[in-house]
């Protein structure tokens, strides 16, 4: 995410009149190979491995899993520089909020969340175009002056999302049902199927691209996924006791060859993923 | 299906020696507007609305909903040509393969599923590169002779798929895990989605592209998909409750943020699924 958003920022050949851009950007990661391939490809001027290295930036966007973030934004409490706007791009959004309301008031900061994760990690997986056309969700916290929000949006639509403004719980709860729940499907999809199998190579040559679609998202960071899912737990549990229950459902109904409740339900799906 | 297969024998520009390629191409189908786009677009040399006019044929390809193809075997039992071959191509083999072995021993019948499902049906989403590059899982039955299976095996081979021969019941215990549980997994996903969305149109702006791709195939043809399910039903409602415990699981470590088993399941479906 954060090279994605250093090779968006480097694509910007004619910034308009309301875009932000950036003088310099200084990556830091603890992942030496990832400073050096950002370095190499022209992404970021200076690398670091220290949060230190944040220290006289205007704007500090933390690309980390939710709980790593969560252990930046009290430490950039301490050494950011007076009047320094905190942007993050994490996942869920209202511990990370809770964690901004605490920071001291010489500091600004506003939660973001692009709506455009990828499966695979890592600056080689990085991209300019990540973030076109994608929404940009932005929460404003109690460090959130008109003038930080204002530079947020301009950071956002720069790269060339579009930005939708969401407090923080209303955000938590819809990411749940549109991101979180459909990952845990299609990860205990995956189980599933694979305890299924057993070593039968049979079974995977015969999946085609409806079990590779629904289950693609199986494959994301494990890392990642399981910081979100641990911060937004009440909205996905439950999701996932919604879930379960119309899937209880829809198995009394294969189990008795109930056609037309079996037809109903089908149907309303169907017409909902058509819309 | 039918349409995309007549395109594709129609799309043979050099035949192999062992391509099968017919002489003349009759169309079936109660649906007008199909039989009149297939012939505006030369897919079909003739086009009946009865299945009478399969009477002289030497291969018959029922490319009809499961249902619909266990009710026109009988009939074709009766009007089809001595020595004619009957395959089909419906998405389950066992009762399909029951009732081709009740066929006259005059006849020859061989089961067949190519894999390669789309959501939109219809003779505008034919195409003759469908099946190129596909799995088509060919089923012998009593019906099936040497000549038979060969003839079968060409025709697939001739439109580009790759044959694997399965028998029936192994055939839909199969499909059941990486076809049917998937779709049964999608839909009450977007059901369940739909349900917490109400009248909301921003949870569903938010949708990202997890979502779209893990419930594609909940927009399927619901004739189709419910036929599938209903006569592959011991099967699904097997997958269904072994994935129901799987996910009853995950939910209790989600409430009971139970990081080390979620981390454990998680990790085994990401690594699996990139596998």
């Amino acid at each position: 995410m954060g090279g994605s958003l250093a090779l968006a920022l480097r694509d910007v050949r004619a910034p308009a009149a309301d875009h932000w851009t950036p003088q310099t950007i200084i990556g830091i990661t603890r992942t030496r190979a990832t400073l050096d391939a950002a370095l190499a490809r022209g992404a970021i001027d200076a690398a670091s491995d220290s949060l230190d290295a944040a220290r006289d930036a205007d704007l500090i966007v933390l690309c980390a899993p939710v709980r790593t973030i969560l252990e930046q934004i009290p430490q950039l409490g301490r050494l950011a520089r007076d009047g320094a706007l905190i942007l993050d791009m994490g996942s869920t959004k209202r511990e990370i909020v809770r964690a901004m309301n605490r920071l001291p008031e010489r500091l600004t900061a506003v939660g973001g969340h692009p709506m455009c994760g990828k499966e695979v990690a890592g600056f080689d997986a990085a991209a300019a175009a990540l973030y076109r056309g994608k929404i940009f969700a932005l929460t404003k916290t109690e460090r959130t002056t008109p003038d930080a929000f204002n530079a947020a949006r301009r950071l956002a639509q720069t790269i060339g999302s579009r930005v939708v403004e969401l407090d923080a719980a209303r955000h938590d709860e819809i990411v749940a049902a549109v991101s979180h729940l459909p990952y845990v499907v299609a990860a205990n999809l995956v189980n599933t199927v694979s305890a299924f199998a057993q070593a039968d190579a049979q079974v995977w040559a015969l999946a085609a691209s409806g079990f590779r679609d629904t289950t693609r998202v199986a494959a994301s960071d494990v890392t990642m996924m399981l910081d979100i899912l641990l911060t937004n737990r009440e909205n996905v549990a439950d999701l996932m006791r919604r879930y379960a229950r119309l899937f209880d459902q829809a198995a009394d109904a294969v189990c008795g060859a109930d056609e037309q409740t079996l037809r109903e339900l089908l149907e309303r799906a169907a017409h909902v993923r058509r819309a």
